[in-house]
């Protein structure tokens, strides 16, 4: 440590808000270039070479091939894929000095395919798994976190290649379980959750995300089942139709100034409707634009129960890959049956707005909502009776207490950090590229692909998020930067010769040894020590003169004495023992 | 290889033009993906992290301890250095989504330093030397020869810092001899040339060139004294200064319509001067326009001897930082006293232009050069007595032939590819950020760094490049993407057991082993073997009934047949036994 391209800070810096930010900052891991942009000090740079040596390890398992692709990428295959356009300022985008268009890449299908399509033309060449662990950009609206968002970070990507629907599942499966194996053995700890497919398209896709509070993505799971899903992937239990018969006429009624649903209810429970009204007996409809890549903008009304909001996420993810806005005033203006605050499925319907509801709204269940005239609202309005919408949309928030989709009981929330994706793309990309081979028939055959990353630099900060206490960092045995950290902490010349050759005993057996042989106090060193987090210390101190010296397990915070002369077997063995 | 994802080109790529491109191609060793931009295959890839590695061992075997820098760098630093400005065209620069903007870099010096200067702070943290392995990038006018000069590039770039130059010496000492050990590992030819220092400024430098007839560098060396030089570095013998006497005055002649070298001579040669003038009794002066950084244009001319050009990159190295083009036409009209094709000494320095002469040009030197008038020469001008330029400079065209500087004998001219760079930057960097560190005895101490660069990518290009034969490609040892590649040239059932087994076996050995297990023709087998470049191939064929297999060395070519039972120790030594 003398030596060691380090300085470790007391101080937590001024703008890290997670604990993982300050600890690899306070202790000398990373530091900030510019926002979103770090560098890599010598021991984060460690623990980020021994996790891409675990995901390495695991992908040429699954027979995964490494390969490498430029991160400067041309214009051509993403406009071929209509990225260019889709990505919109979410990427890096130059131009070189000829005035070509260049991309910095976030993730690389379109040259994984162009690559295999000029290579291999025949079934026989297949299944293909290939992988690259590369440096991605993202020109992200808010780097946050240091690492763990971001804008330039380092991702293993795999894509795989098959002739039929069966190999991608085999494909799809073997790299689930790949990333299951690789997530164990650095330690973390994750939730796979069902997803929706975003930007990318496709069918199958879970998301492997890390359980932590300081996560971006919120999901559901089901303590009872054990079903876990992304917001956006929540698939809204249907209630079962009720019968029409007996349900009383809709009644159109004067509610007065009630534009918004509060106020709705608040007049309901006052106008002596025989009931205690919530806002859950109220239908509320949202009025949208959407637009179809290519298409032009159309009216979109969504309905949800009183009691919900319309979950932006969802909402995007169930009209992907169409873009869609708010209506304004302006838009309000141009179409006066559009009474705003007041609007009704009747209204909609006749004046041709396409109508899509929440899957609650099944036949039967009775509503009070718009009546399409200022100041009016009609109550026992029945679904499948009085108006039949378009089909059903998952716009709706998912909440805590929600029942489960699998009926196993109830939902609660929870958040986490994407680590991992895995993802059945199917044909869309070798649709794209006409990427076909010749069949075992003599035809040709288009090839299904599948996408997986793992988001490796990430990993850096998501396991010192989950490892670490108010000392510092904990590494685990499998990717800390050393296996055992030495501390001199006797001024002694013969203490600090034995503990210079215990270290060197110990890198002989084959351990990587940090030795503090620096001037500093003990005091100084200890922190030091605990800030960064290697899982054994052992510390040469004033019991050197009776023989023993003092293993410490980071992890537990346990001591022990232990004799100096069996020191080099009793470490050997302590680091090859199974952590609890 | 049945599985490994790899497809061979019987036929040159088009626009190949060196053969380790054609043959990294065809081997299927790398694709392209755009001008100067290319994607790694298996087979390559395995090559680049071998040389990688063998980069990484010396430079830890130094003391370097290696961090990561962003390729994605902010424009801040730059402009303190300047660099923002001097790299021009050079370099792919481009904007985030807020406008500020970024370059890729094409090296660190400034981050190096900036975080240098911001976690040490005492003399005590020093000698510090830093290296990177890193993805760079330079906006390449004319990408080249495939990976030899591509746009996106893997470089290893350390930095040393010290408190005083005795550091920087021995920092620099170092690096050159790791350089000497990593290009002797990897098989590699080449020279050490003192070159100037460029773009980057600073004192010492030299470059590693690897000897390849398709090299860009051009550099001369003496065989007598082992001297090697870059063009840009080579001193010009100066000869001793002649005496005045004796020296006949300047006649002034109507030398009709010479407004070149070549009429001017044939003009002399009939002049009856008494005796034979060849292009070298003639002082040719070339006017530029010259810029300091920040400064306006003023005229410059350079005098050289008429039978040698200006050479285009040594003036470039002579005036550095400066930038510089010719006189056009305009430049011309707007300077009646430079008569095109005339232009003589003393019309120059009559007028205030500032003049350079070659270093050839010495007191007592006579010439034929122009007389300022049109159709007029002036015969007999002697430097020092009739013109006094103001300076010299290293100019002219360095020719074989032309004396060594250290006087041994005259220099050839070779061709080169630069492969490594060690230089001693000093201050510049340090200067430009102000990084002090406390000294020894209290006042602040400016660092003093040097800057050294490996061509990590490059040199699979150059490897191949030196080590191939009309078949294909022959990889030293260290870096061959397998040591051994079993071919099964025999489609009997037991054979294909046995070359199985003992690819297995040669594995469980530490051998990394491509077994050949495809389905096609011996004949097929053997091209491919061949053009692959693994250093020992092993053919399963006819003999293995006779319980013998065939051992080949890529590198001389021979074979020999050696019994199977005996061929895992067999090849195991061959493998490990040095190569001549």
């Amino acid at each position: 440590m003398s030596e060691l391209f380090l300085r470790t800070l007391r101080d937590d810096p001024a703008d890290a808000e997670v604990p993982s930010h300050k600890l690899l900052i306070r202790a000398g891991y990373v530091r900030p270039v510019a926002p979103g942009l770090y560098s890599w000090l010598p021991l984060g740079l460690r623990v980020l070479r021994k996790i891409e040596s675990v995901v390495r390890s695991e992908m040429n398992a699954i027979g995964g091939q490494e390969i490498l692709f430029p991160a400067l990428l041309p214009r051509g295959p993403y406009e071929t894929s209509n990225r260019w356009t889709e990505y919109g300022d979410g990427v890096f985008r130059l131009k070189d000095r000829r005035g070509n268009d260049y991309m910095l890449g976030p993730t690389h299908e379109e040259f994984f395919t162009l690559t295999v399509k000029g290579e291999y033309s025949s079934y026989k060449d297949f299944p293909l798994r290939l992988y690259q662990i590369q440096t991605k950009y993202r020109d992200e609206a808010r780097p946050r976190a240091g690492i763990l968002r971001g804008r330039e970070f380092i991702m293993k990507d795999s894509y795989s290649f098959d002739v039929d629907d069966d190999g991608l599942v085999k494909a799809y499966d073997a790299h689930r379980g790949a990333y299951q194996r690789i997530f164990e053995r650095l330690g973390v700890r994750y939730v796979i959750v069902s997803a929706v497919s975003g930007a990318m398209g496709g069918s199958a896709s879970e998301e492997f995300l890390a359980e932590s509070d300081v996560g971006e993505d919120t999901y559901v799971r089901c303590p009872e089942s054990g079903y876990a899903a992304n917001v956006e992937a929540v698939v809204t239990a249907r209630p079962e139709p009720i019968a029409f018969d007996g349900l009383p006429e809709p009644v159109e009624y004067d509610t007065g100034d009630t534009p918004t649903i509060a106020t709705l209810v608040d007049w309901a429970n006052g106008a002596g409707l025989g009931r205690e009204v919530t806002a859950a007996d109220t239908l509320k409809n949202v009025l949208l634009k959407v637009r179809q890549p290519g298409g032009e903008w159309e009216l979109l009304a969504v309905g949800v129960p009183g009691d919900r909001d319309v979950d932006d996420k969802r909402l995007g993810a169930a009209l992907e890959p169409a873009e869609y806005t708010m209506l304004d005033d302006a838009d309000f203006a141009k179409h006066p049956f559009l009474v705003k605050g007041y609007i009704g499925p009747k209204g909609l319907l006749a004046n041709g707005v396409r109508y899509l509801v929440d899957p609650r709204i099944v036949d039967g269940t009775s509503w009070i909502t718009g009546a399409d005239k200022p100041g009016r609202h009609v109550v026992g309005l029945v679904a499948g009776r009085d108006f039949t919408p378009d089909g059903t949309i998952e716009a709706a928030e998912v909440r805590e207490g929600d029942p489960s989709p699998d009926g196993a009981g109830t939902l609660v929330a929870a958040r986490g950090i994407e680590i991992g994706h895995v993802f059945q793309l199917g044909r869309k990309y070798t649709d794209a590229f006409t990427a076909d081979v010749l069949g075992e028939d003599g035809k040709p055959v288009r090839l299904t692909m599948g996408s997986y990353g793992v988001g490796v630099s990430r990993l850096v900060a998501v396991i010192a998020e989950q490892h670490h206490d108010e000392l510092g960092l904990r590494w685990p045995s499998s990717i800390s930067p050393f296996d055992v950290h030495v501390v001199i902490a006797n001024k002694d010349a013969d203490a600090r010769a034995g503990a210079t050759q215990l270290a060197a005993d110990l890198d002989s057996r084959g351990l990587e040894v940090l030795l503090d042989d620096r001037k500093s106090s003990p005091g100084v060193k200890f922190k030091d020590a605990e800030l960064l987090g290697v899982p054994w210390i052992v510390v040469v101190g004033r019991g050197w003169a009776d023989g023993v010296v003092e293993l410490r397990d980071r992890f537990s915070g346990d001591a022990r004495e232990i004799p100096a002369d069996a020191a080099v077997g009793d470490i050997v063995a302590a680091t090859a023992a199974p952590r609890g």
